[in-house]
């Protein structure tokens, strides 16, 4: 395969919010299609779409979009999926790719395979790159460069319609890995469930306090609250969903939470600087690790500092 | 006062890593003493510091540190401060000030206050601001522009020593509020000491899986992870203090944490989907009051993207 050819005839996106759009914007940067079609059913949000450019045509009607389509990704809220492929199902292209961005495999699999037509090749995937920001405005090409993209198909899946996938994604700036539905939801949940789970949680408990008005909260956040809540202000149809939809795994992964939350907790309540200091010490290694794995900046601060400071030493 | 005059005659920082090297580089930039010393007994901590060149004179004795200081800032581990002041006290200039940058100032008064002598002017302070680098390298003078710096004065104490310290954090940048001492210790523990436990405590438990690799974790954790693991690369002897020394005020707002928690897992296990959105709702707010307040930016990803990004829409 050539690496400047097209690799789709045409993309079909059902959604088109941070990730689709911007699956849209790096498929035009990498050449990746021919033509790229969004499904957006609401007036409103298809406006905004249409304004934001990024699709070559955009539909209120399902059948009209998929016409055609060598790849179809759903990239609604993960809860809208079944309903969506049934209404596709008819109109779906014999040999055409379905895909989806969800951050959850288990249950993406168990509502959108009763409805794929035989000669479809479904094949779930997950592009685990985001920011707080929703909506069709907020994507942009480079969101996926550098990240990994996580395809987990089902046994008996056509090697060729997997390959292509995998290709698609690395031309998206992505590297990609294979792993197994039941996995991805379990690493998934620990990455990024439980994580948005407890911010969520922090910031609400932050909001409802009688003894710290949220004035103070809010003017003194830089000390580590602020952190929070940019995770706690993403989509919370699609977060709803996720919880909804990953429960088990989410569940054991906020037990395990829980437990070393309550052995801090009683190490701070007897005074056990030695097993605080080491935890501390420990965590920082795993921070270093992230970063020569380029998968997060250096610069202190996210690097919001740069933009505060005049000089730099 | 002019607004170029210096306001102290010669500093003294007590430790010099990234708070006091802070104000170190904002005296200089403010111009606002004639004079920066440094007491840094550890050679190669001190040999560091004269390489990062934001002292005057750099002290392995604490006697010649301080001597004819007009202010002395306590910026090591706040678990050390009883023992400095004890050290410092015979060598105070009548009239100085004696402050600290503690994150918790409930200890600080009960460890500091028997020690300072009569005509010392001891004022508890609290820099709100930082990152979660160390060490005398780390600091640089814009780290407390736009940041609050809180004033915990203790009844009875010469307003016009307290007036010349408020101006002096106004010229290194900040904004200065005047605070009861327990209030300080309560807001602190919601908007910075928990959101750090909780921080530490994910960390350690993703470190600690046996169902999903530390390789996993590290390279899915731009889905969220990655954000908690800068808070948990703070400094681990100043956290370990501030845990020992605030311990109240953590366990009631940690109480409260765990109270939403349970809740909160609870709706995930019985799948109470509207209880999750309407919280997902309200957190977003909390998000937006603290850009518009100025204390976080407004970009996705607290701007990360913006190095990813090659063309910006």
């Amino acid at each position: 395969m050539s690496d400047s050819s097209p690799i789709f005839s045409k993309i079909t996106l059902i959604g088109a919010g941070l990730i689709g759009s911007s699956i849209a914007h790096a498929s035009r940067r990498g050449g990746l299609a021919n033509h790229i079609s969004a499904y957006i059913p609401r007036d409103e949000t298809r406006a905004r779409a249409a304004k934001a450019g990024f699709a070559d045509s955009l539909h209120a009607d399902i059948a009209s979009a998929v016409a055609g389509a060598d790849l179809v990704v759903l990239a609604t809220p993960i809860g809208t999926f079944g309903e969506i492929t049934k209404q596709a199902a008819p109109h779906l292209m014999p040999d055409a790719i379905l895909t989806d961005v969800g951050s959850v495999k288990g249950a993406v699999v168990r509502d959108v395979s009763p409805y794929v037509p035989a000669g479809v090749h479904f094949i779930p995937a997950h592009p685990v790159a985001g920011t707080e920001e929703s909506g069709p405005e907020s994507g942009f090409a480079e969101l996926f460069d550098g990240r990994w993209c996580i395809l987990t198909p089902l046994p008996g899946t056509d090697p060729a319609a997997v390959q292509k996938l995998k290709d698609f994604w690395r031309r998206c700036g992505s590297d990609v890995e294979i792993m197994d539905v039941q996995h991805h939801d379990l690493v998934l949940a620990i990455t990024s469930h439980v994580p948005h789970l407890i911010a969520y949680n922090i910031v609400g408990t932050a909001a409802d306090l009688e003894t710290v008005t949220r004035s103070e909260v809010i003017k003194y956040s830089a000390s580590g609250f602020r952190d929070f809540t940019r995770i706690a202000a993403s989509d919370p149809t699609m977060w709803r969903d996720i919880f909804l939809n990953n429960r088990d795994a989410v569940l054991e992964m906020l037990g395990r939470f829980n437990e070393d939350l309550a052995a801090l907790q009683r190490a701070v309540r007897w005074g056990d600087g030695e097993a605080l200091f080491n935890l501390f010490t420990r965590t920082r290694a795993i921070r270093r690790s992230i970063i020569e794995a380029g998968q997060d900046t250096a610069e202190p601060n996210f690097g919001r500092l740069s933009r505060q400071r005049r000089v730099r030493r």
